[in-house]
């Protein structure tokens, strides 16, 4: 089942464009001989680009922007073409926004339509044309009414169309079993799929975007590949019926289209910061069109996913997000000129009274999330430790199996986690046939329960324990899932159980001293719909520990400020219920679990030590692997690079004086001198290498020195022994370090450099 | 007319909060004997505060506050009473935020409801009560119909009251007259409360608190005289009926409230840099209440006056937003349910066809932005310069009497810069009896403009013209004054000429290529009151160069997400428009003109520069001044502090070894050798200051040696020479720091130690 990663050399290559300015080198040795570089050109391939797994530094390569900004706006003063240059290069940010935000909008209308189409292949199948969903189907007839809307003759379930009838015990036999069949169908081609040509295709991608936004590497994961791979996967993957939504993954989907189209634009194909600020916009874009809401995307984007975010990228994340909006709106794939599914317009005021059950569906959201993580966390264990892991596919098709096999019979689960948040979330009104709605109408207002509310409350109960088992179970195997929908779900139920409750309680008890003065009969006074969103927002709330962005979002779903406040009691009260079990939402455990590096941005370093306490190496561990700046020969820095594993080198004044002088990567040091050996004239193994300005007059048969002055850092950032690690930990954040040194101030002592990096606060090695 | 400000003892003491933690020191040196602190004590009463006029240390505050943390947390698990104690600390900040909300809400309400009282109050006066304002007025008699709601007998004018008849010259006359004398009156009380009681009561506030949350001090600023003058003269000053609006004072109303909130807890009151926090959020507070626009309000704050927003502030923000706005309605100053003046719905869609006129009024909105910062800077630069200056009271008064003469002969004009914005941003319905709705009626959708429009027409251009120069010279004067109002008048009432100017022409022309098919005789097709939108915020972004949180703010207040495509595209023409006419808004623009200390954090540096080059002292300058670890006495670092206006000094290990050591704040050594002297024994001049953790062996006759290794920064930072600018830069806006020093690299040359501070890259001089 696996082709091998080879068979597609494209795929995994997305990262390393040949970006090569020397960054602030470039800005610094202006005036001495070894000027090598111009910002704009690419005199040694490879030179200042970063290897795979490994973290970018982030003041080098937004001091190598600055470079190339200045170079720019400096030429074009000289010509009309450079000036021409200039303006498009100011405009490309918006341009590349445009674009991102047209191919986002596209293929997530492109998205809806399939699944929609998919799902409904599960039940039948329409006459006129196997292309169609049963909506479009029953379009073209005219005879329906608006009450039966989907039924038509066009339209035929598979128990109808194999046993000609669609009555019967016989006919249900058949339509669960081919529910079940394509089901196992949708999802075997998914994992197939995953697994053959973009394993980075699974999951929900949002740890791993926190993780690349943050500044860590990881080829391919935002490639072409990635992306073709993971629509047609997540399409399928959706319509398998399986617990998961398409709202995680279409944030990884916009990703991929910001990161591909970034090629076409030097400043970010070559800039891994500026880069990342797309990608951040492109997370907001993401969310924008899962749910329809702009704002929220970018507070979404803003709130959880992005490390830096500049104004500058809040402005362009706000147009690329309403681009996508309006693209996917103008491809209209509901039919119903809305951006979502799940619209809602609510129209009676909520009363202070019901803020009790709101922050009790509140600490309900906390306590699942908290579990939820727990349990997902542990499965995910088992899973990694055990043979399990082993067979990825065999899982997903149990899980499927199972899935198809509990929910056909429920018709709350039968349907999509989209849908049925959306029937949830709707308020009863007269015409409303649906079993939620199934009320003794007596008249508009007043609703005592009916039979069939009874049935369906019932119904929803058993959903609700099936969907938070289900759920655990599904996130994280091989195939594209997001969380957002099953968390929805799992919370909409709770609340619309809640509401139900509280709206019967009301009913026969409207004299009691609670509901006495607002909640008289034939008064509408409790909405369970409302109830429902509150525990959806409250739900996803524990599981991702979003506050601002959710209500923003949800705000933007209703349209009303009015429901705001409950919306954020419950949102708070679950983020604080769930941070009193662990702090960590989902997608921080999953990035712990996964061992990438992430350093939290918004989490306090709590300790009370001192850098000295993190440095390495300690007193007894051998010396910091150090060049001299003009000590060592080329030979002699080979084996030194080739004998440790380090990403940089400190380079000192002489072994001796280990005053400090630069920093260099190994990298830019190995790249540099295959370059010169293969190109520069009479660079051999016993030629000297040399940091300084001036090299020192050397005998007249030596081999000429290697210049390397301009690959090195001339102002590492240093640290002091006794700098709480608190503000170490800051200065790594804010200016998005990759390691810090140390000079030995007490002369007394013997001279050592020592070196924080990121590994010494975060239990996780990458700089090695 | 000036009271003295010595009159007011408690009103310039308001950042004077005798906080004395020692901060990264106190977690520094626990294990010397020299441990001085407890975080939660004062020992020395005053260390570790700020000077007026004075930029705080982020660093120092922030890590004042962990340590703070820090023990709380450690205590916590000791006793009951201090989990308790944590606990109310951990939710202090909500409280706080509460309460905040709470008291901004219930102010905004009151000067509503006030200035509408006042306004009214120059028109004319209620029988029944001189209390009511005109709508309340009415509101009692229950024989007028909907339209004519505003004539009603209990309400008369000062015309008809003296002469006894609505009708007639003479009454108009006696009406303009009493227009005028109220006018008079109001911005005399308005400009003589400011004057006598508190001066930093004028002016909208945003750029000193810009400045302010950049880490600048400036005392009383925020004080309770400063928010019980403003609260009072704001009213006065609107009422007036000078081209000014209420919007930026409320922002400083709000951040007056949390200021004086903080009070009430320690830790706010205690820690800048935790004040600033709860001052951005107020920021956003203010906003809301001004336009009911709660997430617009956040965005502001973030976009527009912000420097350290960290994810717990917009969390806090967002709530503190939430619960003014509510505060508010309930107070429901409008009478209407609503939050704003200028609620508006529209219905009819936009065609793509009209982005064209609505990049016209960006443009306009850009070139008037830039236009009005030059001549409002210029304007109060001759002020400053000139004999106009010495005498406010009389600038004030002459603007007033010569508002009040033009404005009232005009409608447009004579009513409130609110109302009007709202009669422009208002469809026409059929019930609409007002000029700008004066149409020959042939059915709805119709509109040949009729007689009425054209009246209307005329005195809207001529208001346009009156409004944009009047404008230019009340901002600034010595009232409070804010902007958004004016400039979203001019903005409004050029929209609406332009749409009704479009609607005419699609009317006259609906058969040309550009209207047909969308614009046909018979269908809604052009809203003006749209357009009148558009061109409101297209001229607020020009002049404030804020975007998305102007977009927002708009959105909010339609609620509808169909119209944020125009007016993105009118803001970002507008912003694009007017940077090219200079990069400074009208804040930043008075913050440089009032020469306050400010690091624009959206601006990039763009020079090319080392840190070198901006480091002092140059090489011929004399050295810098430095103490040594324990070579000098009491009396020398008295003379050395006494004979220098630096804030801070270097210690270094010896005059000849220029190591650093450390770095002592001027404030925080004078306080101690102060309090010394005062209460430990045998402190004398020539006792040695020692900053060493163990003291040197000293003759047994010598005076004790005075420790103050307490109140160093141990951990200074440092940059190298060839540190570029751009990255220095980085560094001090990021971290927040105040001075970094540089030590000399190259042993060769001579040793000195420089240092780099932010005075050396703004041109504005703060650190002496």
């Amino acid at each position: 089942l696996s082709l091998s990663l080879s068979l597609l050399p494209g795929c995994y290559e997305e990262y390393s464009s040949s970006s090569s300015s020397t960054s602030r080198a470039a800005g610094m040795n202006g005036n001495g001989p070894s000027k090598l570089v111009d910002p704009l050109e690419d005199p040694v391939p490879g030179l200042g680009t970063y290897e795979d797994f490994n973290t970018i530094d982030w003041v080098r390569e937004k001091s190598k922007d600055r470079d190339r900004h200045r170079e720019i706006t400096k030429k074009s003063r000289q010509s009309t073409v450079a000036l021409l240059h200039s303006v498009s290069d100011a405009f490309s940010g918006w341009l590349l926004m445009l674009l991102v935000g047209l191919m986002s909008g596209a293929l997530a209308g492109g998205i809806d339509i399939a699944a929609h189409w998919l799902t409904d292949m599960k039940d039948g199948v329409c006459l006129i044309g196997f292309w169609f969903n049963h909506e479009h189907c029953c379009w073209t007839s005219n005879e329906t009414t608006f009450q039966e809307r989907d039924r038509c003759p066009q339209w035929q379930s598979w128990g109808e169309l194999i046993t000609g009838t669609s009555e019967g015990a016989f006919a249900y036999v058949v339509n669960y079993l081919m529910y079940i069949l394509w089901a196992l169908l949708f999802s075997f081609l998914a994992v197939i799929l995953v697994r053959a040509f973009a394993p980075y295709a699974c999951g929900s991608g949002i740890p791993e975007i926190k993780t690349i936004l943050s500044g860590f590497i990881i080829r391919g994961y935002l490639g072409k590949w990635t992306l073709i791979i993971k629509t047609i996967t997540l399409v399928l993957a959706v319509s398998s019926g399986l617990s998961l939504g398409k709202e995680g993954p279409l944030v990884h989907v916009a990703c991929c289209c910001a990161n591909i189209l970034c090629h076409l634009f030097t400043k970010y194909r070559k800039n891994e910061a500026k880069r990342r600020e797309v990608l951040s916009a492109a997370a907001a874009v993401g969310v924008s069109v899962a749910f329809g809401a702009p704002i929220g995307g970018v507070l979404f984007s803003l709130e959880e996913v992005s490390y830096y975010f500049p104004l500058k990228t809040l402005w362009r994340s706000f147009f690329a997000a309403l681009v996508a909006a309006f693209t996917l709106r103008s491809i209209n794939p509901f039919g119903n000129s809305r951006l979502v599914l799940f619209y809602v317009e609510f129209h009676a005021p909520w009363h202070l009274v019901e803020l009790a059950p709101f922050i009790l569906l509140g600490i309900f959201g906390g306590l699942w999330g908290a579990l939820f993580i727990r349990a997902n966390i542990a499965w995910c264990k088992i899973r990694k430790s055990t043979r399990l892991g082993h067979y990825p596919v065999i899982e997903v098709l149990v899980v499927a199996a199972l899935t198809a096999l509990v929910a056909y019979p429920n018709s709350y689960t039968r349907m999509s986690g989209a849908e049925l948040i959306s029937e949830l979330f709707n308020d009863c009104s007269l015409l409303d046939s649906s079993q939620l709605c199934g009320y003794k109408q007596v008249h508009l207002a007043d609703r005592p329960a009916g039979e069939g509310l009874y049935t369906a409350l019932w119904q929803l109960a058993l959903a609700l324990v099936f969907k938070m088992m289900i759920t655990v179970i599904t996130f994280g195997m091989k195939v594209p899932s997001g969380l957002f929908i099953p968390s929805m779900a799992v919370g909409a139920i709770a609340g619309r159980l809640l509401g139900v409750g509280m709206e019967q309680l009301a009913y026969y008890n409207h004299d009691s001293f609670i509901f006495k003065g607002w909640c008289s009969p034939g008064a509408d006074c409790i909405t369970p719909g409302l109830y429902a969103m509150v525990g959806a927002a409250a739900c996803l709330g524990g599981v991702t520990r979003m506050t601002v962005s959710l209500v923003v979002i949800m705000f933007e779903l209703t349209g009303g400020l009015e429901y705001i406040v409950p919306l954020m009691a419950a949102t708070m009260t679950s983020k604080w219920v769930a941070d009193a079990f662990g702090r960590e939402g989902i997608y921080e455990a999953h990035i712990r679990l996964n061992g990438y590096p992430f350093l939290e941005p918004k989490e306090e370093f709590d300790h009370s030590s001192l850098a000295v306490d993190v440095m390495r190496p300690r007193r007894s561990d051998p010396a910091l692997a150090v060049l001299t700046q003009d000590g060592m020969t080329v030979g002699e820095v080979e084996a030194l690079v080739e004998s440790t594993h380090y990403s940089g080198f400190p380079v000192v004044v002489s072994p001796e004086s280990q005053r400090l002088v630069g920093f260099v990567l190994r990298r830019d040091l190995l790249i540099s001198i295959d370059n010169a050996r293969k190109r520069q004239e009479g660079v051999v193994s016993a030629s000297t290498v040399v940091f300084t300005e001036h090299a020192l007059a050397q005998a007249a048969d030596a081999p000429p020195p290697l210049r390397l002055r301009g690959i090195m850092d001339l102002s590492p950032f240093t640290v002091t022994d006794h700098t709480p690690m608190d503000i170490t930990v800051d200065i790594f954040r804010k200016l998005g370090l990759r390691q810090c040194l140390k000079e030995t101030e007490d002369t007394e002592e013997e001279e050592a450099l020592q070196v924080v990096h990121q590994t010494s606060f975060t239990p996780l090695l990458f700089y090695s």
